[in-house]
């Protein structure tokens, strides 16, 4: 794969000198476009060896375009609000909404690689970081975004010459470190997992670009009509067909399902309702306060019919812990801020810290429940949904989190009976809505975007 | 201020009972009207001494209204992310968009008190603490915001047999620690703070209600009733009028001011102002990687005619500096989560943490410059506005952040010259909307609305 990149790629300075001003124009008109455009977010990841000019490409990049719609980010150590979440919290956080350049410095492929080098991943944990990896980016490209990955790369010769180079001068000797003739000891290894990372994630949606960077000249201009070309074209093009990664579920071709088979008589006597109650709001009251939370949180998800009783519910729950350890996130319609970004941001958000709890009322599932049955997404969106979901949800218990769904079902005369109700109960009233009125007598899962 | 609050107020059990699920239904129903409402935030402080059944009424709170609308919030120690931005920070993250209440659990109070009563701040530096947070929260008021602040008090007594009482129980002695017990031994010092503190800060629109704390049917129905009745007041008679904290600047009444006062003909000869700025942009480049600013931010704030050249000199700026070093924050309209909060909100979410540089193209300015001109603000808004970014900017280099404002001027003349130009210079055309356009010839600073 680094090949190609190590065959002295050059680029005379009066060519440069040429091409220089035409694709900063170029560039700028592009991005302006972009703006204009307002549909789809660029996502440029910077990786590689270090000394090959990921830092000054950065940097041209800010200075070629407007930097006023470039985010920047650079990955370092973690911070305690990062570390108390999945690994991916910190990147959902940076991603560039709609219409604007992310510049990711060091990115979600930083840290598998060093693990893997030093020894402290095994292969088949690097293996299935990279799978990750591919998901998520398949879900980027997937909700539209533009992923541009570039990757500079020096043959190990180059890498020392470099290092000399810019230890010898005084005023570059500071760029140099210690760690980084370290890491230089280690070049084979680091050579040979990088190449097993950029095999295994250059995909059709989000491919790498491998360029050689010992030529300032060259790998400037290289970079820089990658970046044009790639904004261009999907401005041209439009997004590129992204294949889910698996399958959603089976229909049931014997029209049984779970929600038919529950038993919608099931009732429990009050008296001993109450006692249960008790005893289990006993029970959670203790365990939230339990020293083993300190390195756990707990996302609960409720979803169902309206009317079924996801409020009281939650109420039940609530009423048994203390407000400080939890948050009840009532899901509504996104904010505009919300709609740019890809569907799973908005619930990315709210991922608690460790010690603590949140409750989502209404939930990721409206994307194949209201948002698929009431058609507010493409098919193609909601089928890939189940599988992003599944990733999403491994990636929230990897870090610790007890992630518990509930289903609250009613039968559609229950749920109209129970609108009717409402209607006539003063403090029940302002739970009912024309659209959740609407769709009382189909039974069907509704709105979750009504604010109440 | 705390003698009332001493005299043994007690409520049977039985009134208790009759009034409670009156009041729980009067609050949801108020919950659910200010939702409806929409136009102004509730913001409750939670303070007191403890023992005093802050915990169990923010608990109740939560039960008896809908708590998915409702954001608690408890403020332990500082974070990584915290500590490294001004002391507010904290808080302006916590706010409560319109329509929601946001309990907080401990608030601005918290640190002032514990530092005087430690001794560790002088008598003078808590007088000035509190003047701040009279200022702070009578913009809050002033922004439309109800805010409600409770204390819940005990007697020196009281609160030694709550302790004992609760150590004693098995069930509840984990809630008596030995921090408590020593914090009981200054309770005359601590008691003597708080009045103080009470006192100063008890204002017109935002003053302090002390419950005595040792009863709980007492304290729950009154906290229950202040919350009911400050809701319904606000939503029936509309926002208390706010009387700024200081008077705008006089205007000037011999028609001299400094933008008059300019050399607009002032030039640098280009070679000089090649060398200079060469000269500049290195020391730039060396300051931001000097370690003095471990613990220092930049914030610099660029407001100035439209074509006066914010923009290219901000790019002259960037262009010495690493990318991963600073953020470039072009100030549009604001969106709908950012419309939802005070003004200087969407300011605080860019406050950058140590190391790091923010540059707002365009900024807080806006409300004394453009929002002022073109009516988008109220005269209130814009008079107060004077005393607010004071103590914003104060606020941000007290906790280490160099701020440097620069006004960018130009004739309007050439001002209707640069836009001539710009529609005629193809990449610079996008600079040019029908906004800009239009206020050209009055030379008055304009937009900062546009998305460009």
């Amino acid at each position: 794969m680094f090949e190609s990149a190590e065959i002295g790629h050059r680029l005379g300075k009066s060519e440069y000198k040429r091409e220089e001003p035409k694709l900063r124009q170029a560039l700028l008109a592009a991005q302006y476009a972009l703006l204009e455009n307002g549909k789809f977010p660029v996502i440029v990841l910077v990786n590689g060896v270090d000394g090959a000019g990921k830092g000054e490409t950065v940097n041209l990049f800010n200075e070629w375009m407007d930097p006023r719609h470039v985010h920047t980010h650079a990955f370092g150590l973690l911070t305690e609000e990062e570390r108390e979440r999945p690994e991916m919290w910190r990147f959902w956080r940076a991603l560039p909404p709609k219409g604007r350049i992310g510049i990711h410095f060091g990115s979600w492929y930083t840290d598998p690689i060093v693990q893997r080098v030093l020894g402290k991943d095994k292969r088949a944990v690097f293996k299935q970081r990279l799978e990750h990896i591919r998901h998520f980016e398949r879900m980027l490209a997937a909700e539209g975004a533009l992923v541009l990955k570039l990757w500079f790369h020096l043959s190990k010769d180059l890498q020392k010459k470099r290092f000399k180079k810019l230890a010898a001068d005084k005023r570059t000797a500071w760029r140099v470190t210690k760690e980084d003739w370290k890491r230089f000891d280690h070049y084979d290894e680091f050579r040979d997992v990088c190449e097993d990372a950029l095999r295994e994630t250059s995909t059709g949606e989000a491919p790498w670009h491998v360029i050689e960077g010992w030529d300032h000249e060259y790998r400037s201009l290289t970079a820089g009509k990658l970046l044009l070309d790639a904004i261009n074209r999907r401005l041209k093009d439009g997004p590129v067909a992204v294949a889910p990664s698996a399958p959603p579920p089976e229909p049931s071709i014997d029209g049984r399902d779970v929600l038919k088979a529950l038993d919608y008589k099931a009732k429990l006597p009050p008296k001993r309702y109450d006692r249960r109650l008790d005893e289990a709001q006993a029970r959670l009251a203790g365990l939230t306060r339990s020293k083993a939370m300190k390195d756990r949180s707990i996302i609960l998800v409720f979803e169902g019919m309206d009317a079924a009783g996801k409020g009281s519910t939650i109420r039940r729950l609530t009423r048994a812990i203390d407000a400080r350890f939890y948050r009840v996130i009532p899901i509504a319609a996104p904010t505009d801020e919300e709609r740019a970004q890809p569907y799973l941001w908005r619930f990315w958000r709210h991922v608690p810290r460790h010690g603590h709890a949140v409750i989502f009322d209404r939930s990721w599932y409206g994307r194949v429940l209201v948002e698929r049955v009431e058609g507010f997404c493409q098919e193609g969106d909601w089928m890939r949904a189940y599988h992003e979901i599944n990733d999403f949800e491994e990636q929230l218990t990897t870090a610790g989190a007890i992630v518990a769904k509930f289903w609250m079902a009613v039968t559609p005369e229950e749920q109209l009976r129970r609108f009717k109700e409402r209607e006539k109960t003063p403090h029940k009233r302002f739970k009912i809505t024309p659209r959740t009125g609407a769709t009382a007598r189909s039974g069907r899962p509704t709105s979750g975007r009504s604010a109440t």
